[in-house]
């Protein structure tokens, strides 16, 4: 039979997984009983999410955890965590235990702004589309009305258009470029459908403005979209302590404060250092947003074009002022905790009520304390014992999973491989010992 | 009650949900309920999702989809995609379509190298220190060979160990740089267990290098730590046709060639443009790397920083040649299909079967190309009827729900909306009338 399938999307789900059971699995039932043993026995939720994607045939499961003790701005958060890799939950509520008894994260939304653009080329005198975008530009705004009222008695809306003149960098190339606060809502299709509004009042309003130098023809719309790139939609958290009072954590806190600025200032002179450190900020970041429904890919597009905005560096930031050790972060990040699947998800109502049902800019703080988190964590295990020892030992379950040890076995590895470093091969190797 | 907790990770799961139920439901049952309406109905399946993260109290749903059709070098493959986000799948699946019927994709493994690096402080003469490294080098091999065994029977290993002299970024900074080939695994826990060995070695043989001008508390340890950045890790895939034949998408073939071309001409210009752009790669990047147990925040990190090597711009370029247009992407791709959760998650061992079980290189082919067909796929929306029709008539099942439309009110609104353009307001207002 043909990998080949016309018609897929209008198959009913079993039907899907009838036509991958013939095509890759030889009819062998095994791989479709596993796919339906991960369905809800809830029908109406598993439909619900069915309805979420496109020719979806089961759910994937990312492991939903709690990362507890976060005292932000004299808050207490048990805060929801989505994400499959070992000891980043683990490492994040450690860390957040420790800061919790040294005055907690210290978190503040700077800006809101989110962005939207018209992308279009002109290639006649730029003094005349200039002026034709001065005559159009009330036009945004009063055109829209329909579409932006209910964001307005929320307080959000547009906020200003301008055209800017791209071209030194391509020959004809014009932005109207927009920017608006979409208050709760990450606003991607609101932003969308008011720019794809602009792009046709821009067009449609040239036969009423009386100057024979402009022609519709003269205007070619390439695209209208928001823009994931949100450098002034910006949070920031800190967390500080005595030096001293790193004593808990570490016997010589003059010197492990030393270290972790060191590796900060590593990070911010070596990309490959760089990326591996914000990657792991990024475990925080993105394991709160799936948690609480907001799309992983566009923060993690937009906090990294922010890292590179001199040369790719860290996003963090550590010193020692006054004898006091300060760790900060500063993140540009564009959330929701309304719209999207944020109302529809009933993990993610459950994950935003753990939380009490912040508005985004709380979330935003939220966000941007587990990250902090994160990175010291992270930081702290890199120049301590090495990054391994936690990490295996979190891994050890998964590699008894692994190798199919039983209860009793697992207890006897947990207890050995205490003092014992653990790998695949060491672990494989107790197992075959003790059977 | 307060949220402060002494011992969270010790409690059992039931013990966990209990206390979230006091702390943040006032002992609410209902989000207890629904909690544990995501739990498994297998015990042991559930146990084993339980122990990949800490904490864990439940599972988070992504939808578990599947893009057929996707002709990659003359084989074909059916694509699991694990992504919330609507209309991916539909736009992937809609592009592979295409290309399938235009000779496919053509994709092809550049490089394969992994990084890894110790990094370390030493303020004296350069000379001495690059002599000792000299001198320790054939030891970093010798004296991880139990732990490199193993990954050289697959042909993989350690590759090459440099020393980089940063002193003029950050005084006394060196780097014991190495590289790896790690096969068919992503490769970090072997990496950081490699560097901590070096870094060991690194120390312990001072005493044993006969030269009085090198102490042991001379060189100060910072960190060892595999890179996520990966710029010699690349992966290609290109698409062509005759202009023409784009017919068969768009009546003005040429028109709409040049404005693909145009399309990512500005993304290569404007940040704002490139990381929205990238972004769509990344979601179906994302979407097979998590279907595939693999680590997206580490790929995320490396493709963004990679894309802003010079300034931040498009991963994907687009011309026409010899009235052929083409289209292509280039991606650093770190990833496995052994190791990790890849052999444990047993929906990760269904993707991989779906595609045939195929080797990391081969992955990273399947991979980028399902990044370039969702680039396609966005862009050919974007510079003809504009994102948001197709988005939304995607999201409409979302925003039903959301009013919670019955099965009759859906396909009235289906049929409404077929000609209408959707938005949350309006499909309210639809259900008003008709209720």
């Amino acid at each position: 039979m043909s990998k080949k399938i016309e018609g897929f999307s209008k198959l009913s789900k079993n039907e899907k997984i009838e036509w991958l059971n013939k095509i890759c699995f030889n009819n062998n039932e095994k791989a479709k009983d596993i796919l339906i043993q991960y369905w809800n026995s809830d029908d109406r939720l598993q439909k619900l999410h069915d309805e979420f994607s496109e020719n979806t045939i089961s759910n994937y499961y990312l492991p939903f955890a709690i990362a507890p003790n976060f005292l932000i701005n004299n808050k207490m958060y048990a805060v929801p965590m989505a994400i499959e890799e070992s000891s980043v939950v683990a490492a994040a509520s450690k860390a957040a235990k420790f800061w919790m008894n040294h005055g907690g994260f210290k978190s503040e939304v700077i800006q809101t702004e989110k962005i939207g653009q018209v992308h279009f080329l002109f290639h006649g005198n730029s003094k005349i589309i200039s002026n034709y975008f001065d005559f159009v530009k009330p036009l945004f705004f009063k055109k829209t009305e329909n579409i932006t009222r209910k964001m307005k008695s929320r307080g959000g809306g547009i906020c200003d258009i301008t055209l800017v003149n791209k071209n030194s960098y391509l020959s004809g190339y014009y932005q109207i470029f927009a920017t608006f606060d979409t208050v709760d809502a990450m606003g991607a299709n609101f932003i969308n459908t008011c720019l794809e509004e602009f792009s046709k009042i821009f067009i449609q309003t040239i036969p009423l403005y009386n100057n024979y130098e402009l022609k519709i023809d003269d205007v070619e719309i390439i695209m209208s979209i928001l823009s994931n790139y949100v450098p002034n939609c910006i949070v920031k958290s800190v967390v500080s302590c005595r030096v001293e009072e790193l004593n808990s954590l570490e016997p010589n806190s003059k010197n492990f404060a030393e270290k972790i600025i060191k590796a900060v200032e590593i990070a911010n002179n070596d990309i490959y250092r760089a990326v591996t450190h914000n990657k792991g900020i990024m475990n925080g970041v993105d394991a709160v947003a799936i948690a609480t429904g907001n799309d992983f890919r566009a923060i993690e597009a937009s906090v990294h074009a922010y890292a590179s905005m001199e040369n790719y560096s860290s996003l963090s930031n550590a010193y020692i002022k006054n004898e006091f050790f300060y760790f900060e972060l500063k993140l540009p990040l564009a959330i929701g905790t309304v719209g999207g699947v944020t109302n529809l998800h009933p993990l993610v109502k459950i994950g935003l009520e753990i939380l009490g049902n912040p508005n985004s800019k709380e979330l935003m703080k939220i966000i941007a304390s587990v990250g902090l988190a994160q990175n010291f964590g992270a930081i702290r295990s890199l120049v301590t014992t090495g990054i391994q020892k936690g990490h295996m030992k979190m891994h050890l379950i998964n590699l008894l999973n692994k190798y199919q040890a039983n209860e009793i076995e697992k207890q006897k590895a947990l207890e050995y491989f205490k003092i014992k470093s653990v790998s695949s091969s060491e672990v494989e190797n107790f197992l075959n010992k003790i059977r």
